[in-house]
């Protein structure tokens, strides 16, 4: 299992006239959390593009637990539970500074060839980074 | 069964760098979905803001099948399956001009007091307009 | 002088806590105008991209003159008031429903080739398009 | 002269499909940076809030340079270059991570009370917390 953690703070642009955290902008929060974990084995999200890899969004579950507020600290841990073959899967949690939970998440990718749209298995590289953290 | 269609035009500031509408982007989709839906009803979710109702998304499913590109004209089909009592769920279906299936979600709101924060059950204004459609 | 008039209705995405349209979301409006104002001459954007020409902003001045809220349904008036040459440029009036004024903006472009970047002179299409309304 | 100076990770979200940040995405940004700025003053926007005053956007200036792309680190520095009276005004540059300068703007903002609705003047807790900035 492979673990990360990172921070947010949430935006004024990021809220709504509830007065809370838009459900649309969570997407964004996800993404920094998955490419701050993937940076943090050493690649990054661009240097694959560099490569010809994007990877595409094909699932996402979210379950919205208690609302984010303007200018909340959103800690944003994201976990990858298995070695990614096909598709990539990270578990997301959201805390709010006060520790309450506020939202959790299920985002599923592919990965693909920009030139040629097709699905490729996971980079080797990624394996190799996280191949530590299953055995 | 209630069914309702609207169409969105997508912007360019929706797009993200692989040329395809942002993962994120399709909240507002189907918020202008059932937002549409709702009014087709002869009611406005801002009339029930007034009303001091306001209406959080508790949980959403989405799954991407084919990418959605820059001035795509959407088609988006929001269906209540069953009468709304504590929750209220909008199974959403997005097709692009050429008929090829974009997008399936489900939304689920929730209703609650906008001053207390208490959750209520669906207005009996959306039951009453709803009830033609489930016998 | 070439004048165009569109119609977006405001999402909930799009407002802040203070119940106003956040300002960042009127560069999308601004977008949409726009791009319907070149498509009511027969071009799309769509097309220009195609044969590898973008449009980035260079320049945008703003006025916001009241607020815009949730659900209301501005027109959105783009016009030309000079033929573009190595910058287009276009003057925008936004207004809501009840015919306040709400914005004023000016957003000017550029031209450049996608593959070299290099600057460009207005496409000759969009002149030929534009020029009954320039004497 | 009040100078303050804070970083962005540009998100993929924010990017379009030229491979830059959008031009909307830089209210963002100026967003950030001055949220910044009035914490670094030891006072947060949140707290002006929930004093009952608001601070709506009058009107924005910018003038965009050089591109921003996916993942950058974007420096935003954000001046106040006059004391505030009825209006406060932001200058902010932003730079990225090769000191290349991206884009210029300003924004000026002015207080309302959240309840009338009513013009007021500068909260005298930022005009105290400037003072030294401004002999």
């Amino acid at each position: 299992m492979f673990t990360h953690a990172t921070n947010v703070r949430v935006r004024y642009g990021e809220t709504d006239q509830m007065g809370f955290v838009y459900y649309g902008a969570y997407a964004l929060y996800y993404e920094v959390g998955r490419v701050e974990a993937i940076r943090s084995l050493g690649i990054t999200y661009r240097q694959l593009e560099d490569e010809g890899i994007i990877m595409p969004v094909v699932r996402l579950t979210s379950k919205y637990v208690q609302p984010a507020r303007y200018d909340d600290l959103l800690d944003i841990t994201s976990v990858i539970r298995e070695m990614p073959d096909r598709l990539i899967s990270f578990h997301v949690t959201i805390k709010n500074q006060a520790d309450q939970l506020i939202n959790r998440a299920e985002v599923v990718l592919c990965f693909r060839n920009m030139h040629t749209g097709q699905l490729i298995r996971t980079p080797s590289i990624i394996q190799q980074r996280l191949a530590n953290y299953f055995d």
